[in-house]
């Protein structure tokens, strides 16, 4: 039988990026969660969420990362499971997870209470604390008896690559039902494994001169190849405002995917704007709304699901 | 009136790395809390904790940084309480933390019941999901309410080195009685502020070359100007254990501080060597030890504090 064609990019991830271990296991979980969301007619959504991690040595003592707490991917999968979607959340390794984000900055033993009852001591939460702990668990327990959301982790850029590769096979079977909201912040940079030192490097040997390759644009592949019939969104985050828009357009038009969600890095929580091939959208918070404690993802995903709504509708012969 | 004489280092610090805007404020805290517990017959140890932040960008997207969980550091900071110290916590943002870490790798979420009660809701924990609830909870209390934990975070390296510098100074006045226990994997290299693009490094100008500076030795200004009659430990880790020794050997050498503690990235949570310039101690966990939940920082603490007391009786008119 002949070899199915290997694309540059899945050679070069094979080569250079190490294939996690149990990646074949998770692309099977994530194949029957979407499948069995969509038997149930529901629309799936991956979303990839925090940032990723670049060893320096392959016996890691330093690596390169990316900024990104994680917040907009956790925010967001609440808005999509509230709008009816089942969430695959792919999400680094500690960033922030949905619900429990809303507790984020807490010490949980400043929230706790010793109560000592009749049989053995209790513990119970200060909701003095915690206004909201009772609303939040309650939602979190509804989602998880109702199996809405399956998280994974990654930590490093190859575990990252290799997983949302599988996600994309995974998914395919769903057709135009799926979304890729891929709001992680992906390293543009790393080291190949074969230029990739051992051991800790050395202070001793004085300044340090780094060469880091670019990272294989995984967005072109699953577009093309992996999930062609899919809903996909990137992100473009930069500090330059001056720059946002056409590079937004400009991905669209190399990438050929559906949606740019393009903002900068110190209004990314009030203002966004939502780029598609023919529109321009702009999401922004008022002062009304953040004393409201309104969300930008909240906003940004009642766009996409529109969208998504019509995408579909307008796929002939859309699964 | 004369200047002070300004050591290179302290030059550098000055002009390369940015300095935190409270860092007098925290060093008036830390000052504070050094003498109120050594006039209540205690000693200070100051533990740094966590790795460091190196940004690539002045508005940061991008960074380097170093493995570490702060699991070292927070597990030694109990061990020195249980031991009669007070402990000035300086530790990595979101790193771990002395008592919580015991349940870091449970979403609480999945920890907490709610339970319908006659007026409000109550929110409980599930002590069987949590078995240690009750016990890590008095604790924590009890350290709050004595005061013996004063923890002060960081970020990036340039925080790490200014509050270390204001610690350093600020324990000068507590003499012999004040630790330094530097568990902290701090940076080895870093880009100047003046060497910095402001933006986002643009992927599309092609492959990344990064030229890191040498991060200056802190050590030396600490042990011969900032806080010359302190007991200072510092923490050698390697990926190579051939050159491990030798490398802790040299550190005595070079900064003439009481002791290194070396350890093997793999191996390091069951064994280290605490070098001073006479003797090598190897610290070991059993099997047994592993099987008790013994951990390594116990000992480490153990042996540490005995030294202390060796130390503080040989000095001379020692505070």
């Amino acid at each position: 039988m002949a070899e199915p064609r290997i694309s540059s990019i899945d050679g070069k991830l094979a080569e250079e990026f190490a294939v996690p271990s149990h990646v074949e296991e998770v692309k099977e979980k994530m194949s029957a969660f979407a499948m069995d969301h969509v038997a149930a007619g529901r629309r799936v959504v991956l979303i990839t969420s925090g940032g990723t991690k670049v060893p320096l040595e392959s016996r890691t003592v330093r690596f390169l990362d990316n900024f990104s707490s994680g917040r907009r991917g956790a925010a967001s999968a609440e808005y999509f499971i509230d709008s009816g979607y089942a969430v695959i959340f792919l999400h680094r390794h500690r960033s922030l997870y949905p619900y429990t984000r809303t507790f984020s900055t807490i010490n949980m033993l400043d929230a706790l209470q010793l109560r000592s009852g009749e049989a053995a001591s209790e513990v119970v939460v200060n909701q003095q604390v915690l206004p909201n702990i009772a609303q939040v668990l309650t939602r979190y327990q509804e989602v998880k008896d109702s199996r809405l959301l399956l998280p994974i982790e990654f930590n490093t850029l190859s575990e990252y690559l290799h997983l949302l590769k599988a996600a994309a096979q995974a998914l395919s079977t769903i057709g135009s039902k799926a979304m890729f909201y891929l709001a992680a912040a992906v390293s543009d940079f790393y080291i190949p494994a074969s230029e990739m030192p051992e051991h800790k490097i050395q202070s001793s040997n004085g300044p340090l001169q780094l060469s880091l390759n670019m990272v294989p644009k995984i967005l072109s592949p699953l577009v093309k190849d992996w999930a062609p019939q899919a809903f996909v969104i990137s992100f473009k985050l930069e500090t330059d405002a001056t720059i946002l828009l056409e590079k937004a357009r400009r991905a669209l038009d190399t990438y050929r995917h559906q949606v740019v969600v393009a903002n900068v890095l110190d209004s990314r929580r009030g203002y966004v704007v939502v780029v598609t091939a023919e529109t321009q959208a702009e999401l922004l918070l008022t002062e009304e709304d953040v004393k409201n404690e309104v969300e930008i993802e909240e906003r940004i995903v009642s766009n996409l699901t529109t969208a998504h709504n019509k995408f579909i509708t307008q796929q002939v012969g859309g699964q």
